[in-house]
């Protein structure tokens, strides 16, 4: 039954072009082709109609669920001896939502959602369409279908997973690259050094090009140059402050 | 060669007490028994080492997700028709700390963990010990198995679904019975009534046997007496503040 469904609407349908799309997409053609139209169906759209049944948020918000259990075993499989607070960070930089968002152009869904929604397009429109559409798969194939297309088609083939673990470190050498690529001198300076609980503390500002861009303070100097470059990236607008979902 | 497993567990492994009592609450024999002796091993335990792979926070990392996900299917699936916000709320409802441990609770897991662990039981151990459990379950059977269960064995068994629904709007009835239960004389008094951003406004203050114990405002009086309601509740130590996760 459910492959002769999807032979007609490889073959057959007014949709097979969306069928033929999801299935270079995807690697499978759907058999229920009809929630993977509804999963570009964004609500701000005006040709559908203003019910829960007729946009893409159910089946965001289904597919989120599914994703996060998809990238939480991944990592749980990968990392077999890190512990419990190591993968809750990786997977939240997995799943926050400026990563989905960047998953889902690379996937091209940008293109699609164009084609079924007459609204301009907002970047969080992309990461909804993305955890909408594993929303879909999941109702068609179950987990393990959606497993394997998450894990196949995105994790292996978009997501830098060695670029991510570093990532929360090297703010202070983000700042320094930008820094020489722009041909302007940076700085860090230990403006104040305190005691705090009866700790050592520490406030670093950091000076690009003679003017203080920004200062932060924090247990040890290295964590406060961290914080503080963080602070001047985003300053400087080279960093886009994550919308955390 | 899994039934083989079964069949040794159950019958001869010097854990086939442990198996058997899993047998009782799960409804089936593991196959992998360390799993779920790991997950009723708490860090703080003296008795185990140091690792995360000889403590429970590594299951209760991966269950937590799978349950998430379990919890949201069944909610889509029951409610076809309800928008994603609803869906989203009675999610967290159900997924809320305090709700895992009294779970947990009903399901007896404080017992097991009490046989496991050298240090005194708080509560927040038998959710983090509940979902655990739900990720050994589900590297011991997969994703349908761990579903089942958590289905029959635990929301039909356990949750009041029902109650869940209208669980926001009934602080005042809460309070109204509680009062009536003591003796004790509720009053609601609209204190002051204003215009903010050219609405209205109300201040309600809830009496309690002629003592003033709380104020709330809101855009209408309705929600201004559910919230000073709940602070009530909260102040008077009826309800306890939930720790969300």
């Amino acid at each position: 039954m459910k492959v002769l469904r999807q032979f007609y609407n490889y073959y057959l349908s007014e949709d097979k072009d969306l069928a033929r799309r999801m299935y270079a997409l995807l690697g499978f053609v759907p058999a229920n082709l009809y929630l993977f139209k509804l999963a570009f169906f964004h609500k701000s759209s005006a040709h559908i109609q203003d019910t829960p049944l007729h946009n893409n948020e159910r089946l965001e918000y289904l597919g989120d669920a599914v994703l996060g259990t998809v990238v939480a075993e991944y990592l749980f499989k990968k990392y077999p001896i890190s512990d419990e607070g190591f993968l809750t960070k990786m997977r939240s930089k997995i799943v926050k939502r400026k990563m989905l968002n960047d998953l889902a152009s690379d996937m091209g869904l940008d293109f699609l959602l164009n084609e079924y929604n007459t609204t301009r397009l907002s970047s969080s429109m992309l990461g909804n369409a993305f955890e909408a559409l594993i929303g879909a798969i999941y109702l068609d194939r179950g987990y393990r279908g959606t497993r394997r297309f998450i894990v196949r088609k995105v994790l292996r083939k978009y997501l830098d997973i060695h670029g991510l673990e570093t990532f929360d470190d090297n703010f202070k050498s983000q700042l320094l690259e930008w820094c020489q690529k722009h041909g302007k001198e940076a700085e860090f300076k230990v403006v104040s050094r305190f005691k705090h609980d009866k700790r050592d503390r520490f406030k670093v500002a950091v000076i690009v090009a003679g003017e203080k861009i920004s200062i932060a303070e924090d247990y040890n100097k290295k964590s406060a140059e961290q914080s503080a470059s963080e602070k001047a990236l985003l300053q400087m607008g080279v960093l886009a402050e994550d919308e955390n979902e």
